[in-house]
Parts: structure tokens; sequence; C-alpha cells
């Protein structure tokens, strides 16, 4: 007998694991229906066709493929077989595929069910999804997304909404974030400016590095643009422009350019008429997954510690034409819940919520006091105070050794005196210590 | 572009649906939680190794299998490639695969983690599973199970719990059920007094018949096992022995019938220092999942409504055998989510519990009213009240429309008199009543 394994880049979650995202996940799906965002669900498994081709190439080969049931060598293709082209072969083996994000299937879900729903629909999804990425730390197989979007309304007031949902969340959680702001047009405005419109997906790209490789490297490769490179400097200099009078300046003759200006002012109506717990600021940098957001670009970053970004979004104008439905306006944003996990972890923001403890586990010295607690565990649980009962009288040091796991907050210890005097021994296991009270005053105690 | 499907077999969930699931995992997760259970997770994928062969061929069959991914064909068995033989094929193309249902993935866990879990260990888990069953009414290749098992005790205590856990699960949801106990030495001692013992399983598939065939036609099958029509209907005629006393006369001189009935004399005695709302019978007759039940057997049925049963479990002596961890006895059981929604909705259970609702939408009749209306509704999220915005002051007819589709409990008017005097119009959605009321008396009534 071999020892069972996992899939590489899969977990298993111990339950003090578990106890740690459902609060994470609770948290973000409280502020999520505060929002008036509804949940939906789809299923694990896709039709391949739907999910091929909208991730691009790699996105393609990071698809995990079921495989057909029964005989499925009998429907192969043959060709492909003969040639063992592996890539040809897999739409004749396999005709479902699990779930890469939640967005896709979103948009495909809009597109069946455009007769149940209201347009604008707001909806949040916190499921799984998989990838067949190479495993390493940080990153799995299969990871939890939490994601609002709205489709059908092209109002800037979700722009907003989206922010203070990011804001209330993370606040929520504890961690202090940095929510920057940017918006294609704006982009495409400078890019227009300096004249390389034309060239502007790579002008993105390029801009995107700036964190990374610094200014001296961005106005080097931009000169790859036929800008010479004093152009190339100034292009970096307007870059870190953070205020939106500079950047109407620059932008005064773009009219793309004006349009995004537009676009952010009046999604700063909105924004300004409440206070938000942390910065929001502009960062005409920000390009992320520029190939299919077309107006507002939104990354979250948690501040005191190194770690990529923990959210992420951005508007896509034609949410649903891949599935036959054009015209329709999207805007979401997408929480990492693995990189909140690990950031919270980092930042010690766990400590103290005592999360998925148990409130009593009932021990007993005698068979006698055993039947006493069931008894004692039955009336607890009816007045709602989660309870264990330690299965057996066993010997007293082993129950108390399994009592001090960390998974309790109560011990109630049960012995001949206690069973007839109705006066429990009560120990708070976090803090060493015991007393004795009726069940009465237990369960006033515990129903605090 | 041809129109996306989902598929067979999958399906999507409009909110009204997903609010109501919610409400049921919410439901049996907290009586769980009551009786001491931790949430575990495993991931979606398993090894095959870890899932084939644990479930009969049938269930091999209906394993989902998940390709390897890159040049898969490259370390195929060329042999099976070249024979077509889709079988044999299967282990070098897919390493992967779904998992089945939540017990072997947990046998697994238990092994894994058994450095980090003390025993007994008690854990919940909801999440999905996957079988390749040929779809029909009532039957998916997704659907979810919820499990609570306890591994590493042979106290019978659990036995009780369990069956507590039963009754408190199915009453909070409102569902009148009964729940039938039986125990597989019962089973065993009934065919040794009979002398069939050495015949066993088929003698318990008969038996498990009786509800579907009746009595006639189960003596009539019984006669396979070289018993005498006479001594067949005899036979019969215990199986609806429902008390102990009868049953303890019959089993006198069978050892292993003595055992289950000492078996469940025991759990009796903690189960009757409890009450419980729903009826707990004895049924000689159980028999299900006798492949692996080693004890107690368990299963519940809905009253009032034609259908299979809603939940079941039972003890299985060698839980983690199969994984290399030998002598380590399991009890446990399942509800069906699936059918425990089908069986709500029939008999009309969701009726008035609002779920999912959103408590405001906030509706306005100018530009200046909606940017009153948002900042409004920023307040009302602060107070923690579930508040949507319409987008903008569209035709009022359209608003309302939107408003009245069954999400909302509330809807705020507000035109250029609600905004100067700060006096809202709020209206009860549900009732159709509509009032005026300043901001602090609205956060008051929405508050409550």
């Amino acid at each position: 007998m071999s020892k069972p394994t996992l899939p590489k880049g899969t977990r298993d979650f111990l339950p003090h694991q578990v106890a740690k995202r459902e609060h994470i996940f609770g948290t973000i799906r409280d502020v999520f229906k505060r929002y008036g965002y509804q949940g939906i669900e789809t299923p694990a498994m896709e039709s391949l066709t739907t999910l091929t081709g909208k991730y691009g190439e790699e996105g393609d080969q990071l698809l995990f493929k079921v495989l057909n049931n029964g005989d499925y060598l009998k429907k192969a293709d043959q060709e492909a077989l003969e040639e063992r082209d592996s890539t040809k072969l897999v739409t004749s083996i396999a005709k479902r595929g699990l779930r890469y994000d939640l967005t896709v299937p979103f948009a495909r879900y809009v597109v069946m069910h455009q007769n149940d729903l209201q347009l604008p629909f707001k909806r949040y999804a916190i499921q799984p999804v998989w990838r067949a990425d190479r495993p390493q730390k940080g990153r799995y197989q299969e990871f939890y997304q939490c994601d609002v979007d709205v489709v059908g309304s092209d109002s800037l007031m979700y722009e907003a909404e989206l922010i203070q949902i990011f804001d209330e969340a993370y606040h929520a959680l504890g961690i202090r974030v940095q929510i920057r702001v940017n918006n294609r047009k704006i982009l495409e405005g400078i890019a227009e400016v300096f004249g390389i419109l034309d060239q502007f997906t790579t002008f993105a790209v390029i801009i995107d590095k700036l964190d990374k490789i610094g200014p001296k490297k961005v106005a080097e490769q931009l000169c790859s643009l036929d800008l010479e490179l004093q152009r190339s400097k100034e292009l970096v200099a307007t870059l870190s422009i953070d205020n939106l009078t500079a950047l109407k300046e620059l932008l005064n003759d773009s009219e793309v350019g004006n349009k995004g200006i537009q676009e952010l002012e009046e999604m700063h109506v909105y924004l300004d008429s409440s206070t938000t717990h942390n910065e929001v600021l502009l960062d005409v940098t920000l390009a992320r997954g520029l190939s299919y957001y077309t107006g507002c670009i939104l990354e979250v970053k948690a501040i005191g510690i190194q770690m990529g970004s923990i959210g992420g979004g951005g508007r896509y104008d034609d949410l649903t034409g891949n599935f036959g439905l054009k015209g329709v306006s999207g805007v979401g944003i997408s929480l990492g819940a693995e990189r909140i996990y690990d950031v919270m972890e980092e930042l010690d923001l766990f400590q103290g919520l005592e999360l998925g403890k148990t409130e009593v586990i009932i021990l007993s010295f005698d068979s006698e006091s055993h039947k006493y607690g069931f008894k004692l565990g039955c009336d607890l649980r009816k007045h709602g105070i989660s309870t264990d009962i330690y299965p057996e009288p066993a010997k007293f040091k082993k129950q108390m050794k399994y009592a001090g796991d960390g998974a309790y907050r109560y011990a109630i210890i049960i012995g001949e005196e206690e069973r007839k005097t109705n006066n429990l021994t009560v120990k708070n296991l976090l803090k060493g210590e015991q007393e004795k009270m009726n069940v009465s005053s237990l369960i006033a105690l515990l129903s605090k």
C-alpha cells in the first residue's frame, strides 16, 4: 500500500485554515451583499467551446480538460490519433473543461439567462477556479476567486461603488491598502499626445514595467517606439502625474484623453460624496489586463508588506459579445482570496479572532458522570452553544490533552460531586482559570 | 456564433435559487458546528489512484477523469493506443479525477494528516461531488453533499449524536422526517437464525426491496436461498419487528445478533436522555450501503411527500484501511442537499423566509436627487443595511419595474421635495404601502 498523495498544486485545508478562509469569504460576502449584489453559481465544468479562445493561447494550454466518459477513443479524431497529435485530438476526446475564472462563465450565464435577469444585473460569485499553472509558492492549480460585476449599465456610479467595496472589504479584514485607479482612455490620450497611439499595446506593456525596472530603463525601452530619448524622458515624467489638473493640461488636445478625464471626474463626483478608509489614487501607469479593459482600471496593493496586487478590475465595454449578445457593458472587480490569506497570516491579522472554536468540551471521570455530561451537552446545544463531549470517561490526562488542543474555549469537568450537587467545574482554557457554577449560570456565561 | 450551452447534467443557479441553497447549507452547517464538528476542505481533483477501486466497477465508470496537460500522448500507453482500448489507456493519459463523494477523500485526508489531528476527529464537509451518471429528473452530474463523520472512536455515543444531528437539521429546515435505525449485526443475526448466514449479501439485497415489491414477492425470492416457503414467510414476518424485546427473543441464540442488540441498547441509553423532534424507529429491513457499513445503519425519509431517502449513514469499522491506516473506526452521515431542496420546494417550506433580498433600493427623479440618493445609500450601508441604488434618474416607471422584481423589500423614492426637506418617501414593496420619514427614522426602521 503506497502512501496516498494529492495532485501537485492542490491542497487540503485543516480546520483552523478552513475557519480563517471562511472568515475571509464571509467578510467579503457580507460587503458584497450590503452593496446589493446577488449570489449566483455556475458549474465547475463548462463546455470546452465556452472556455477555449477566451484566455489567449497560453490560457488554452492551462485549461484542465475532462476526458469524455465511456469508449472515448471510438469517437476520437482518428487522424490526430495516428499522428499522435495531442492538441488536435483534444476536442474529440474531451468536451468539458474546468472553469478558469469567474468572468467568462458569468458572461455565458448572462447570455443564457437574459430572459430571467433584469439589467443592470449585479452579481457576486465566490467559487474555486482551476489552472494548470506550474505550482510554486503562493500559486496553486485550484484557488478561489471572489468577484463582483455589474452588467448592462454604463453608469460611472458603479466604478465608484466598486472602489467603495474594495475599501470596505479590506477594511473589514483589517488590511490597509492603496487603491489605484486609471482609465484606458487616459493611457491612449498620453500615447496620442506623444504620437505613438498606433503602437499602443507595446507602449502599455513597457510602462506597466515602471515599478519593476524603474524610469530610466522604461525611457530607454520607449525609444524603440521611434521616440527620441529626450521625448521618451518627457513621457516618463508625465507618468508620475497624480492629479487631474496636470493631466487635463497635458491631454488638452486629445479627444480620447479628454473622454478619460471626464469619466474619472464623473466617478469622483460619486466617490467624493463619501469618505473611504483607504487612499484612492490616480496612477496613470496602471495598465493591467489591458487586452479587455476599455475604461476604468483598478488595482489594490496591501500596505506594509511586499506582495503583488491583492485585488483588481475594470470596465469592459463588450462583456457578452463572445456569446452573441452585443453592446452589453460590464464593470467588475476580483478580490484575491489566497493572497489575502497570506497577507493576513504575515501581518498576524487573524490574531485574537478565535475563529472556528467550539465553545465547550465536556469531560467526565466515570460512566455515570459521562451520561450526565451527555445530557448536559444536549441542554447546552439547545441553547445554541456549540458543544463537544469526550466520548468516554477515559484517563483524565488524556481528556485534558484533547481539550487543550486549541479547538475549545471552555472545558466542563464532571465527577461524582459535580453531578450530585449540579455544581459544575468550568475551566476557561484560554486563561487557564477554573471556577464552579450551576447550569443556568453556565448558560448565561456562554450565551453572551 | 452558436448559442452557449452547459454540459448535460450540470446547472446554473439563479439568485433566488442560490439564496435558498445557502439557507439549506447554512442551516445544516450551524447544526454541525453546534455539535462540535469542524470544517475541512479537500480539493476537487484527487489522484485517480486515490479514487479508483473504491466505488465498485460501476463507480470507476462514473468517475470524471481529467486529461493530463501538455503533450499527453507522448507518455501514453502505446499498446493501448494501438488497440484503441479506452479503458486501458486512461491511467496513462489522466492521473487526476474529480471527487465522487466526500468519504474517500476524508479517509485519505485522515491518513495524510494523522500527525496534525487528534482522535477522535469530528469533521464536517459541505462540497460538490461529480458523477458521470445519466442525467435525469433530480439526478445531476455535479451536486452537493453535506457530511459529518467521526473517526477514531468506537463509542456508541456518536451514533446517538448523529441521530440528534439529523433530527435537529431537518427540524431547523422545517421538514418532518422519520429516522430509521438498524444494525448490520442484527441483520446478520436474523440470517444466522434462519441458517442463511453464508448467503448474507443476497439475503440483504432481497429484503432491501421490501418497500418496493412487498412481503409476498420477498418471501418468494427468499426461497432461492434454499428456504422452504413457510420458513420464508416466517422470516418476512420477523422483518416487521419494531421493538427490541421481540427482537431479543428472536435472536436469543445468535452471538452476532446479540451484539447488534447490545449496540442498539447502548445507543438508546444516550438517545433516550434527550428528546427528539422526530420519530426514531427500528427498521430491521434497512440494509443500505451494506457493502461497507459494519455496525449502525441510518436512513431518513421525509414525511408527507413521495421521495427517496433524504439522508443516510452508518458505521464502518475500517475507514482508513484502504490508505494504509488499519483499525480506525468511523461513523458518519450525509444529508442530501439536492433532495432537501426539492422537498422544501414541493412542501412550500421556503415560503415567508424572504431569502436573499436586498433591504433597500433607492430611486430618483432627477440628477441632483440621484446624487443625494447615492450619498444616502452610503449612509445606509454604513449602518449595515443592504442597499442598492438605481444607476441613473431614468423614467420612473422603468425604475419601479426594476424595484418591483422581488429582490428588494423597500424602495426609497427621492425627488426635489424629498431632498430639500430630508423627508423621504419610503415604499414597502411587500405590502405596497408608502409613507414619509426622515433618515434617522428610516435607519431605525431598517435596523430592526
